[in-house]
């Protein structure tokens, strides 16, 4: 009998939804619990994660309501080392691949991911400090490791999970003009991303990974919609150059 | 036949150094290239690593000298990502163990290396953004994770080569009064974290990852030192409170 295994999660958090693409991949049976971040319950950090962040996992033990946790199963946090945990839990799955060059690969593009794209998406939306171009450029490194056609590696892999949930939050953004650079923007740098020739190869990938059955069955764009509503409402813009 | 192995390193660099130690430790046959990192081959960033960094592996492929890479060998670049696939490659050396639960922590101390004691030794060597308080932190943050005895997870693994390289030099750095903190202070510092009540575990921890016949095997302190003298000659600093 597989090990009991809980997910408490945030729809609304993109790490968490790295996590949840990767047991939706794997066809994993697990319990989930939504963690309200605006009103975390008193015993998430004592009993699950002590850096009070989703995602954790609560691994093993007997079974026990998610409020519950019990403390004879294993708490594991941050969702890269959630991704690996998944792949080595399920390796018939096959969303690490076996091998060691291709699982170098995927390594590598999540590397990619956390320190090229990430940085570029905050630096535009959230923080206000990085440009469009920084932007586009985010999206040049990713392109510049895809394969031909397919996924990161080829087949699915951990590594578009550690991607998707990104590029989905920053299109909801953008399209929606939530952000810290210049009013009515949003939907011009949308376009942009959407169409521009420079992008052709990523933008089939976006695609692909969002067309996916675990992605539309875990991703909740309203929910992203209204907690963008609820940062970006008072937020001190520039006023659009044209 | 294993695969041809080439790994492009330089002693001066921690990361490479991780590369150095999983390679030590999984008993690897493979040939070195030191990168004169002031003075790098004019083939290194087309042939072996577009980033022009240290560490890269050339892996596979025929047996050729160093400084005429195959095109037919694979490429790989960053530090955390080498040491999973030196693990990968050697599965029967143990450097990352097999339980899942077990990898999974190996994971958790290598993040909290990269996100948590690295930031705390810059920001007080390197930046002079950090304070002593936020250094001895870094360390209490990865004290936290040790068993009560042995290594990171109980055996040597790679989680150990990803902190050792970085303890070390700073080590140097605190011995020799190199970095941005107040003139005098680097001494005192080293001696508080090698003597502090409240680090007894990790005083232990340092001892048994330097001691280790592949930490002193792939340490030069000589060379950390010269480096640390030409970056940190001409810094301007705080003279010492004393
Ligand atoms: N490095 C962590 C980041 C996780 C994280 O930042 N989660 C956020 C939500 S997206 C969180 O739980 N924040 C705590 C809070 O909002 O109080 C990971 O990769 O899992
Ligand atoms: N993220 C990289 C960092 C590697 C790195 O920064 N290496 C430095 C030396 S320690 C380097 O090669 N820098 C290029 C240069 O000095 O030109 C890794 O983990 O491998």
């Amino acid at each position: 009998m597989p090990e009991t295994l809980t997910l408490y999660t945030a729809k609304v958090c993109p790490y968490a939804h790295r996590v949840e693409l990767a047991l939706a991949e794997a066809k994993a049976q697990f319990q989930t619990f939504e963690v309200d971040l605006q009103n975390k319950p008193v015993w998430y950090a004592p009993q699950v994660n002590p850096a009070s962040k989703v995602p954790a996992i609560a691994y093993g033990g007997p079974e026990v309501p998610p409020e519950q946790p019990s403390p004879d199963s294993t708490k594991i946090a941050e969702s890269l080392v959630l991704l690996e945990f998944v792949a080595d839990i399920f390796p018939e799955s096959n969303i690490l691949p076996k091998d060691p060059v291709a699982r170098a690969k995927v390594r590598f593009f999540i590397d990619a991911v956390g320190n090229k794209f990430n940085p570029a998406y905050f630096g535009y939306v959230v923080t206000g400090k990085g440009t469009q171009a920084d932007l586009i450029k985010g999206f040049k490194d990713i392109q510049a490791l895809l394969p031909e056609t397919g996924f990161a590696v080829g087949e699915w892999s951990i590594a578009d999970a550690a991607i998707a949930p990104f590029i989905a939050r920053l299109f909801v953004a953008l399209e929606n003009d939530f952000g810290l650079y210049a009013v009515g923007e949003g939907p011009k740098t949308l376009e942009l991303i959407k169409t521009s020739p420079e992008l052709k190869r990523i933008q089939t990938y976006i695609d692909d990974i969002t067309a996916r059955k675990s992605f539309t069955d875990t991703f909740v764009p309203s929910i992203i919609k209204n907690s963008l509503i609820k940062r970006f409402a008072n937020a001190t813009r520039a006023s659009s150059a044209l």
